[in-house]
């Protein structure tokens, strides 16, 4: 099942032509990845302080099909798309409050060692945490 | 010919992990897109104050090849991929001191009427304009 | 009486050492501003958009008493200060769950007249709404 | 002797009424700290990196004059005001290319030691560094 993040469209967020910046939109992805993370019980500030690995970014792409206006509800519904054994597909797909699609967006995060700097397989609690969100095909 | 602009990394684009928010890496492309704009005699607050179009993404992807550190001075190497009827293609690489390559990115924009929220007609001063830093395939 | 609003310090929001970038801290504060606007009747978005009047700030000013750090759920207490003919001040105080005081800051808003750039009188609309808020001293 | 800084107002600087947003004059002043210290030889990455001390705020401050639009040039003049035991305050002084006075600023840093947390002296290299762009009063 997807996980669901609700966010308002900040004035700060938004530019000159009154609609949000394309990066910030982003941002509104990785919070609902980071409220996904809270919700299985492994927030990335814990991952992060173990130490045990971080999980940048590989890959990031959004289609974005309406304006996302100032003072606007947004829904976004984030989903474990495919876990690999050293990164893992994040899948979002955007709505307002009437239910229109604003945009899609997906992210591939590697698993890498702090230490290193180098990729390392996915710990197994974050693979049993993103599972309770993995979408089938 | 590619355009290039040149931005440090800064201090607060960077998050616990000590590398950029990928977000930002985005942003840096799009100060690069302002720039060339800018260059080409055509800068993006001209366009939007004339009223006559506002340049929304349809579209953005990234490739993040290598952490972009704090303090790092980045070259960002953007040109005009593909200018359609109503829309264009932009395609940055980023590269460190070194050379090295951090990230490959583009984005799409579509014209679009401010009056009408409409897709319109790349302007023909825009398309001129763009047609200088355009890299043939 | 005080509005509350309360915010997750994000993961983009920090900086390498680990807490929150202090500017974002004012990013905070104006939205809890932005939601006690909503609250009271009179959302921002609609100010803005009814060209009456806009609401930039004249000053703004924070004391950090301890470190935001990522995952830490921020709770804003945000009053209105005073109201003046062209200008109100709002202050906030920032405590984290354990009720532990982050930080105070206050800002100053001017009403201008988004057709002239000048500033003007408080609408009567919004000094109604702001009053819901006021403190007094 | 201030230390001067030059920055080009960005498109995602600025709101829906089209002028920068208040935060975002915070890093304005912040990048000019930054490029500071580099040129003063003390980057402040490199402060972070040696673990000897991080420099938080304890506070900020900021008198905006006239809006800053998308598209200008600001001159941020930055100086070391005053430099104490454990904290040092930072001036700035924000200009348009006509040389119109656009805000003041003032941040106030402490020394703090990232292993326990607390404050702690302002280094000697630190203390010679900003000797060179410190006031006299």
């Amino acid at each position: 099942m997807p996980f669901e993040h609700q966010r308002r469209v900040r004035f700060q967020d938004t530019d000159p032509a009154g609609i949000v910046f394309f990066a910030n939109i982003f941002v509104y992805c990785h919070e609902a990845f980071e409220e996904l993370l809270r919700d299985v019980g492994t927030p990335l500030d814990a991952i992060i302080a173990s130490r045990e690995q971080i999980l940048p970014l590989a890959h990031a792409e959004a289609d974005f099909k309406r304006p996302f206006r100032v003072g606007v509800l947004v829904t976004v519904r984030a989903s474990v798309a495919s876990v690999g054994e050293r990164s893992f597909r994040m899948e979002y797909e955007m709505f307002d409050e009437a239910g229109s699609h604003l945009a899609s967006a997906a992210t591939v995060h590697v698993a890498v060692d702090p230490a290193t700097g180098r990729s390392t397989a996915v710990s197994e609690r974050l693979r049993i945490a993103l599972a309770k969100h993995q979408v089938a095909r």
